[in-house]
């Protein structure tokens, strides 16, 4: 191929893998390009950065500066939802390097008289397309550039700021070099900041032993908005399965009255776009959704790809199971456990595009009901081109369609159903524990390419993991992983009644719950409040009210001589909101510690006074030195500090 | 887009710029190939490498092996010239899933009855392409496994060492993945390990102020083949032009008889496709290749694609120049140098297929009398995407011939040049003299992605670079910078009979040679031997015999506690010849220091004795230890160990 092309346009960054996946934003935030340009020889090149919403007709422009060494960056800020484009293009600027060379000439007392015919070329080209008062200018231009009598006046202009300006502002794009298109997905904004409350809607009865319903959950919304969540996530609602259902505690043999796994989806009531009968009717859902919305909370549906043995599709399209030689469906299994109250999903089928398709349905129907948040179960056992489709699916129609990966399993694999398309995913956080470990895990989340493409959600507990920490059943440890959760990453989610109430007996050597509400109905006493409630409603309330908390990147964590104690610096874009955080992982005694204050991040010199204020318990101090004293006892394990300067 | 496939391939290395560029190789390399490869959920996949010649038909394949943590790694080695492809496919392999879960079910003590029907299913499509030995046994399997009173021998051949090996040998490839395919370059090992010799075959006359020839050079062959070099480097040696000519120490004004630059190509007497009447005519030139060829030398040609006033071409085609307003045509000029015996090829010109397909055609032409050797002036001056076209159509046809990269400029314009294609390039090493320099340099080509597709050549000099360090005469420095740019890089090169007698004389302040033989005759005593000139022979035919220095990747540098001394031990791919240099980089003074073996790259242990022997002095010591104190004289800077163990 023969490309006359002059520049050379590559190590474009951010990208995924080369570019075959989008990176991701939300309104507002800002997309940082950078790439590596430059000529043959040494003339001087322009480079552009082009961009544009999948909406737009044409491309906006900002053009791009020089940083170092051949690298050169732009930026633009993104303000719609769904897909952005942007694409990099360079050339050769014959004006600019006309305006250059004839500069040097003159200072070297040449003479340019041809240099000032080729000059009034290039100003020629420019004429029409100027506007009154610039077209003035280069009339005059032109009438001096070719006359021997003018010469002075017009070496004077030749070199002038005003003709660099008008070049720069009508660009001659002689064989310009473009780079290929990439994509930006962009989301709402609360594909980055969310605070996630599971319950079991069918624990949500008043009275002990009664089957929740959606109508009962309607009295535990003020509480929850109070509290500050904005997504309220449920186990699946649908019909549960009958054949081999599951007893309490995950028993083989159920009992009578037992309810079984709300995983195990479809029954003779209906499968994945039926409700279960107990919980209500579609009008009760939706009514749910409604009141939820009043309060300023979303609910999350489970969207969970797996059917019991007498959902529906089984007899509808058998072609979507696996069938044994025996004549029986294969169920869910991993030698040597079997899980028989599960048919795992055939993507293998031959049939797969009416298999796809009507799993797109399924989530399709509940858009139409009004739910715009999926948490999804499992997504890492199904295959991954199938959730890039599916998610672009509902995305081009659906921008606004969040989706929440829960697969806790090996790294790649979390990136990789991030790279598909999945708006957040659940993490290791709930593994992490020592300041090294978390440390770590936040460098390797917010300072590699991870952060183009891979949203964390931090979640302490979920009714498939109680962790051997939360175990514990101590207040210190569940106050200082919530924090945790809420001031490392702007996502955060806790399953709720069982954490706010230390709930902590495991399955013993595992990570547990005993008598697990996967597999009953419990009965909470919804209304009490403790002190762990009163923190996580003050803790979210600040993530509200503080834009340093509402993302998760902007990290940097300070330097503390004690291993038990750890800080953390946050800040927003424009660094008009920045908190410092400081907490005690020691669960029983208290700690103290010089913390360094990161002034170059501040903006300051050592000496200038810094007051910094607590924000869960109103107190303020002024720092003076880099290095400032701290001590923090395990019966309220931290500090919030918002930074005044 | 409905993709089936369960298995995602990614972060394929080697790459580079995501493979849009071939990665680089000589013929006995090996390509090592990773890439991270997953399915969904737990199933057992199998991965293979495909890999071909462009000349074959089919491809060959090597099954990958698992690293860690979902990477996967396997290797080719390249044994033909030009273009190989390469690429990764994946699938979830079915009967090896079938075996792994079968033998945790057996184990669990589960009756199998219906798993052997499923197995005796993946059997029978193996039959037909089985062996005669693999098809009796998969016979009888299938009698087996579908029998009832056969069950125990069945279970026990199910999970057979037997069975797993026919399902590798035949495996069943359901709905694989292919990753793109991805190309490397091979080129013939001179393009790894070569030899350089420069000289201007306008000086090889035996008489003083006499223009030499060709056929002058023939007498000269001898001495330059014992001396060990095997390319010998001609600047161009075309007409050169009358117009603008340059006199001595590029003087604007030229003196009767002053002979002008050989870079200045073309005049009456013809241009690139033609040679300076004074050198000799074509039969002369041939004639001279052949000589050098019988002595075991190729000569390396000037491409040097510019032109003199008087160069055909300007009347020829008169749109391959640029005209300035006044009429005349653009000379070479870097604002406010003018460099007038110049005229730069304007490759924007509309005309540029045209142009292109000339340029080429030179290359050809040259190629076709005998030349596989191209040393590029100043390429980073012509466009890029030129030069990639240019060697791609060169290549095709003749995989053999070879591209010097005369760059010495920013770091990725070099690097550019390298991926479009040139074979070798000059490097930064001329300017690399403190031991931390060289090691960071070394690091830099060696250890990071540059290794796939950057070849340097290491030249203590050229006739355009006289280096401050050699400017100083000492025969210490000039002995130390050879032997190290042929024991760091397998590919050197040196300006030669300016070397050798250690001509220093520069203009002042400058890296140029004062009196340069770039404007005028210079007259060498071709026969005079030097200390110099006998160890550059020696270290030269050190080189060819062996193999760990006929390579640049395989170096590891020795912890040396002086920062004078410098240590690097070298190896070839299997280890079956390994060496140690040190090297006394203190012009003046004896150094002292004591060396760290790398143990652990020899496999060895402390105290197990090494005989380290001397291949420049024929000396050798016996080290037990893994510190070893060495003492090195400027008279003899280094020590070139050959390690046996």
């Amino acid at each position: 191929m023969m490309n006359q092309s002059r520049v050379v346009i590559e190590n474009i960054c951010p990208l995924v893998e080369g570019g075959i996946f989008p990176i991701k934003r939300v309104m507002g935030e800002v997309v940082h390009v950078e790439a590596d340009i430059f000529p043959d020889g040494h003339d001087i090149i322009q480079a552009t950065l082009l961009f544009k919403s999948k909406n737009w007709q044409d491309w906006k422009e900002v053009r791009m500066k020089p940083v170092v060494n051949d690298r050169w960056e732009a930026m633009f800020e993104v303000s719609e939802q769904g897909f952005y484009h942007f694409k990099i293009s360079a050339w050769v600027d014959h004006p600019l390097n006309w305006q250059h060379g004839i500069e040097r000439k003159i200072d070297d007392g040449q003479k340019v008289t041809s240099e000032l015919l080729e000059g009034k070329a290039y100003v020629e080209k420019i004429v029409p397309n100027a506007d009154e008062t610039d077209r003035q200018y280069l009339t005059y231009l032109l009438g001096i550039f070719g006359d021997e009598n003018q010469y002075q006046p017009a070496i004077t202009e030749a070199v002038s700021k005003n003709l660099k300006n008008i070049f720069k502002k009508h660009p001659d794009r002689f064989l310009p070099n473009e780079s290929p298109e990439y994509s930006v997905y962009v989301d709402r904004t609360k594909a980055l900041f969310s605070t996630w409350y599971e319950f079991f809607p069918r624990s949500a009865s008043e009275m002990p032993n009664v089957h929740g319903t959606f109508k009962d959950c309607h009295r535990l919304l003020p509480r929850i908005a109070q509290m500050g969540f904005d997504v309220l996530y449920f186990p699946p609602v649908h019909p549960i399965g009958e054949i081999n259902r599951k007893g309490k505690n995950n028993a083989t043999v159920v009992q009578e009255g037992d309810v079984g796994s709300p995983w195990a989806i479809g029954s003779k009531d209906g499968g994945h776009q039926s409700l279960h009968p107990q919980l209500g009717d579609l009008d009760d859902f939706k009514n749910l959704i409604h009141a939820a919305n009043e309060h300023g909370i979303e609910i999350a549906m489970d969207f969970a790809l797996q059917c019991a043995p007498d959902h529906p599709y089984v007899k509808e399209y058998p072609k979507w199971f696996k069938w044994r030689p025996d004549g029986t469906v294969q169920y869910a299994e991993n030698p040597p456990k079997k899980y028989q109250d599960i048919l795992p999903i055939h993507f293998e089928t031959e049939d797969f595009k009416n298999l796809w398709n009507e799993l797109l349905g399924i989530a399709l129907y509940w858009i139409d009901c009004g739910i715009r948040i999926f948490r999804v179960d499992n997504p890492h056992t199904k295959p991954y081109f199938f959730w890039g489709w599916l998610i672009n699916e509902v995305k081009m129609k659906h921008p606004d369609v969040l989706f929440l990966a829960e697969a806790f399993t090996r790294p790649k694999i979390m990136h990789q159903l991030a790279k598909q398309g999945f708006t957040q995913s659940y993490t290791y956080f709930t593994w992490r524990n020592s300041k090294h470990e978390l440390i770590e895990y936040m460098t390797e989340l917010t300072k590699s390419t991870q952060r183009e493409f891979f949203r964390p959600n931090f979640w302490p507990n979920t009714p498939d993991i109680n962790p051997y920490d939360l175990q514990s059943g101590l207040e210190s440890v569940h106050l200082q992983k919530y924090f945790l959760a809420a001031t490392l990453s702007s996502n955060t989610g806790v399953y709720g009644p069982v954490f706010e109430q230390m709930v902590c007996q495991a399955v013993p050597g595992k990570e547990e719950y005993l008598d697990s509400e996967k597999y009953e109905i419990h009965h909470w006493d919804w209304y009490k409040n403790n002190k762990l409630t009163m923190l996580i409603s003050k803790i979210n309330h600040i993530r509200k009210e503080h834009a340093s908390l509402q993302q998760t990147n902007n990290i940097q964590f300070c330097n503390i001589e004690n291993s038990q104690l750890m800080a953390y610096y946050k800040f927003d874009n424009n660094r008009s909101d920045e908190t410092l955080m400081i907490v005690n992982l020691d669960p029983y005694y208290k700690q103290q510690g010089w913390v360094q204050l990161p002034l170059q991040e501040l903006g300051l010199r050592e000496g200038h006074p810094v007051r910094v204020y607590d924000l869960i318990t109103d107190s303020s101090y002024i720092w003076n030195k880099e290095w400032n004293y701290v001590e923090i006892h395990p019966s309220l394990p931290f500090h919030l500090f918002k930074i005044y300067k």
